[in-house]
């Protein structure tokens, strides 16, 4: 069947997407009026596929420079390409830095924000004196020692239900500032080629606008010695985004993975 | 003193640079007529930094796409700048994709070229059906399954002093073809951001013109199941390049360490 001869009924279905992209060359995710986004880009493969305009919508906008393993995404549509197959024809008509690696239908009623999940985003430090150069769209930079076992001990502090409107970017309009985080690990990683790096992952049930970012900052403030983890449960009880360390850079932090209740697959 | 106030003598001396680069945007290491290399970049910085022309002489002239974490250049030079802040005043002439990560003197008869020494490539392979966008640019993307086991010992096969002539670029021209390889290790990482990934670690006192590449290539055919390690053996007999298998992507190799005989230095 040539492609623009698909039939039309009104029995459209949802589709879900899994999106992986290097956001080095992005506006982020969402679709904005000056720059390319990943949304867009999506957008613009997904409406050249059906030859009808097509909108995602997106599980996690993430920011500028942000990368992601495993984003979500859906769309609704009336077509009768197999919604398995569609993640090939869009990497025909994507950039090689944006890649869906899975699409599958999903009930009409299903929306990635309106059910629970969990989330795990790593955020990448490289440790020594000279950021190596294959790193550097990857690693944020620190070439001060860090006291890693004092950053660990400051992040168990944060894990479990918590107020985290310190650790929220604060004109981010949010009903509630109350998160659940399930995890948070850190781990050196001294054989990596060219130096050491240490890796924060960080798993929750929902994050605020540059939440884990926020939390890296702070817990880069414990690891220089500036503060305690003790400063740290300060930090959540002040409330207050100016009580907590500085946002660390977007080019560190990847979405590794989400994880939808009830279901088996995840991204990585 | 003023930039341009250095006093020239006689008495110039040698300099040694470890560099480190993502060969992505570059045409390799060599000075071309056509398109800018790591070696037209770091002549460039020095004679802006220096104001008097300056050549390096490279260890390893690396391929278009192909990465170091640590080749190694010489020049010389009649300053007063001390070596060892010359990697600070290189980095700040140099684009972020390269990197000086040590600058130091070195007698005026040192040579890498022309010295004992040991150097290991690492070149990664990335397992899995789609790549994702992060690794597209250092791995190379490998979707059928592997027999790894097989490769390992195929690869023990290569391991010591033989004749590569085999795995050399045809046209190459050397004296001799014949080199030792310390050491070849394959090491699965299953447990990186986004899937399994499959490093090659080859450890050697010199090489010819592709031969990791090939190397790797031949490799993959075992794992593919396509030979056996007893034809990796009849290859290296055959003394012929087109006995051997395809020259693997440079994108997924790095050099990543350099060794000379009588230092303890080395680049990680």
């Amino acid at each position: 069947m040539p492609e623009g001869d698909f039939e039309m009924s009104n029995n459209g279905k949802r589709i879900r997407l899994w999106v992986s992209y290097d956001g080095t060359n992005y506006h982020g995710w969402q679709v904005q009026n000056n720059g390319i986004t990943i949304e867009s880009e999506l957008n613009r493969a997904l409406t050249e596929l059906y030859r009808q305009e097509i909108k995602v919508i997106g599980a996690s906008r993430t920011d500028a420079g942000v990368h992601a393993l495993g984003n979500v995404a859906i769309f609704d549509v009336n077509s009768p390409i197999p919604a398995e197959k569609v993640c090939y024809a869009l990497n025909a008509r994507l950039p090689e830095d944006i890649r869906v690696t899975r699409s599958e239908e999903v009930p009409r009623d299903w929306h990635p924000r309106k059910c629970e999940s969990r989330k795990t985003y790593e955020y990448r430090i490289y440790l020594g004196e000279i950021l190596p150069p294959v790193k550097r769209l990857y690693c944020h930079h620190v070439y001060r020692p860090l006291d890693v076992e004092a950053m660990q001990r400051a992040a168990a502090i944060l894990v479990g239900e918590h107020d985290f409107k310190s650790f929220c970017q604060e004109n981010a309009q949010v009903e509630s500032t109350v998160r659940t985080i399930y995890s948070i690990e850190l781990t050196r990683q001294g054989n990596v080629p060219g130096g050491e790096e240490l890796a924060i992952r960080v798993t929750g049930g929902g994050f605020l606008y540059n939440m884990v970012r926020i939390i890296v900052g702070t817990l880069l403030e414990v690891g220089f010695g500036r503060w305690t983890p003790e400063n740290v449960r300060r930090i959540l009880e002040a409330k207050d985004r100016s009580a907590a360390g500085p946002t660390a850079p977007a080019k560190g932090l990847t979405l590794i993975q989400y994880e939808f209740a009830g279901e088996e697959r995840k991204t990585e």
